[in-house]
């Protein structure tokens, strides 16, 4: 006797699930190695080698007692302070600590700053395609999901949609970019375009919309991409971050909110965040995590290693017949399935043993998403067999 | 603009803040080892040494890759099958790895324990007096807290007013023994007593009523305590642990939920609980803590340090004209107010530096928190400002 929340999202779990299952149980019979499984977003890349030894220091030079104990519920102040000085100094938006909340990664960042905002039946808006677990933690508070339909040839959302599904229920929008699953980074002037429309609706209903910047994918860059800070062409801005994929550690649970400093009301905003992040239970970020983030928030992932992947394998499809819209950040490339209906495409794959994730859990029928933040070595041998799957669909 | 939500809950909690916020302050003025502050319960002995040698042998040993990744939402094969194992021996009850998921502390598995339950306006039952949070994270789902008061001899439930609020929107009650904050542990009487009320509800209202033990203090027993498992003596029950006390590490966030081996549907359950933990943001516990406590389960705090204070605490406020109920587990003593204005006895206790959190913030007027995890020391020289706070009102 669980509740309806958690039976609907039983229900809706299932389409990765089923993959990975799939993929681990034809790795016992055929070997790992023969098996090109593209359908998660987990790092490929080791934590940098200053983070190993960060943190190795960090538990030698600090007193246990402080080092494992209750923070602060928005985090330990030194930490806060560096993150602030830290953002500022790349995207000129004037950060302070009291402007951050250090979270259990982007998943705690994103439920905390849902938490804060929404009341039940409060909308959300989502732009397609997006990370499934969006509408849970939506949902995990009784908000209502509305989705903006994409561009598709830029996999930008459509504008026009986007100002039509702002209603007077609407409380934020989060925006992805770099996005999981299309690997597209937004243009600066679609930020300026959103933050335009925002202005324009807050302005027409009498009541604050936030953007909720989603940007764990933030430093993973290719072909001179930038990202670009929503702070600076939206006041009521959240950044929701996470040093899973930036640091590679996903399992470590680290990251953070940080309330623009030119939202109104921001002291608190961020008091709400404070509380929320407690009273959601997660209480403080990891505190030996805290610490030793702080100290390298300039460490960089391999980006190159994704980057050589990215290219073997666009380049490799594209030759095969396939057709996808260049990725420019993120390790995700959005494939367009040939037939209609991608849950079937995704299935006939698995006979060349390729896994991959349908486009229909990311709100995006007809595309499939491939993580390729696998060994350079699969992603090579992958083409081999996507050949095999080119010529079945008559590419 | 935030949520109604989260302004009731800024509203709610101003009551501890005040004490730590003056308490911060004070120390500031008047030097720390001046300020008597028994308002927090963060643990005041070090994490074990064995613990501090593990996770170096960890962080050295285990592949980087696999130590910071992404673990299965419900927590990794080897940490859960060390946790049941471990709670089989103690217990006598036969949980296996796929009844557990390994949290973010016990304020995660309150939570995803509580999102895995309850629909709106679904009643959770809490006993008087109770850690404060409860309300928040029954609210978090829009449930509905009931208290049940307690017996103001034995601080244990009152039997009658537990049956009589038990309706059919009730799906679960929280018990926490030992007691924050009265540090009384239940008898095993009743224990019994409340399963035996449950299963008579159940069966009156057709559906299942479930038992969530929260338990963090399991362990801090003193006088030959006991502490008895809830699963031995009613079946849909949850246990909620934190390695927060047991091995001081607060700021970690690890504990875990183990379902009952014996809950009606015990699969779907703790489906419903590992998409609980996903979903609301916590992903999975953090990976490095996992893998280290898995190997300190046996490991233990310094008991005896927080013995004495109780001791010399409670033999020394009793001498002085107090009143309280012997507190046999966790680091808190319950004290009676001298006068029935709990919240103007704490702002007069201030006067003579002595920090405690009035009872009205725990659900029962009349009585007052102290949280013995301090320096000995300070318990000691308590004792004389104690005195004056007496003889002020003329014990």
């Amino acid at each position: 006797m669980i509740s309806r929340h958690i039976e609907k999202a039983l229900g809706n779990s299932s389409a990765i699930r089923e993959v990975c299952e799939y993929s681990a149980k034809l790795a016992k019979e055929i070997g790992d190695e023969n098996v090109f499984d593209f359908s998660l977003g987990n790092p490929a890349t080791k934590p940098p080698k200053a983070f190993d030894e960060t943190i190795t220091a960090v538990l030698q030079t600090t007193d246990s007692m402080k080092l494992h104990g209750y923070t602060d519920s928005e985090g330990m102040e030194e930490v806060r302070e560096a993150i602030a000085k830290n953002l500022s100094e790349r995207f000129g938006v004037a950060f302070e600590k009291q402007h951050i909340c250090v979270t259990v990664g982007a998943g705690g960042a994103l439920n905390v700053v849902l938490r804060t905002l929404l009341d039940i039946d409060d909308e959300v808006i989502i732009f397609a395609p997006y990370f499934g677990e969006y509408n849970h933690y939506i949902d995990n508070f009784y908000g209502k999901a509305v989705v903006v339909q994409p561009d598709l040839e830029t996999f930008e959302p459509d504008m026009e949609d986007f100002e039509k599904k702002i209603t007077e229920r609407t409380k934020a929008v989060i925006v992805n970019s770099p996005n999981n699953p299309s690997g597209v980074v937004y243009k600066e002037g679609t930020l300026k375009a959103i933050a335009e429309i925002l202005y324009k609706k807050q302005s027409q209903y009498g009541h604050d919309i936030y953007w909720i910047s989603d940007e764990p994918y933030r430093e993973l860059l290719y072909d001179g991409a930038v990202h670009h800070c929503p702070c600076k062409y939206y006041d009521n801005t959240f950044l929701g971050y996470s040093f899973s994929k930036s640091l590679s550690l996903p399992g470590e649970r680290i990251g953070y909110v940080a309330v623009s400093p030119n939202m109104a009301d921001v002291a608190h905003v961020a008091l709400g965040v404070k509380n929320a992040n407690r009273i959601l239970g997660f209480v403080n970020a990891p505190s030996l995590m805290q610490l030793t983030v702080a100290k390298c928030l300039e460490e960089e992932t391999d980006i190159e290693y994704y980057n050589t992947n990215r290219k073997i394998l666009y380049e490799g499809l594209t030759k095969l017949g396939f057709t996808c819209v260049k990725p420019e950040g993120a390790f995700y490339l959005f494939l367009k399935s040939p037939i209609e209906d991608d849950v079937k495409f995704c299935k006939e794959a698995m006979k060349y043993h390729l896994m991959m994730v349908n486009g229909t859990s990311f709100e995006c029928p007809g595309y499939v998403r491939l993580a390729y933040c696998i060994s350079t070595d699969k992603v090579k041998r992958s083409l081999e067999q996507f050949a095999k799957l080119a010529k079945e669909f008559d590419l």
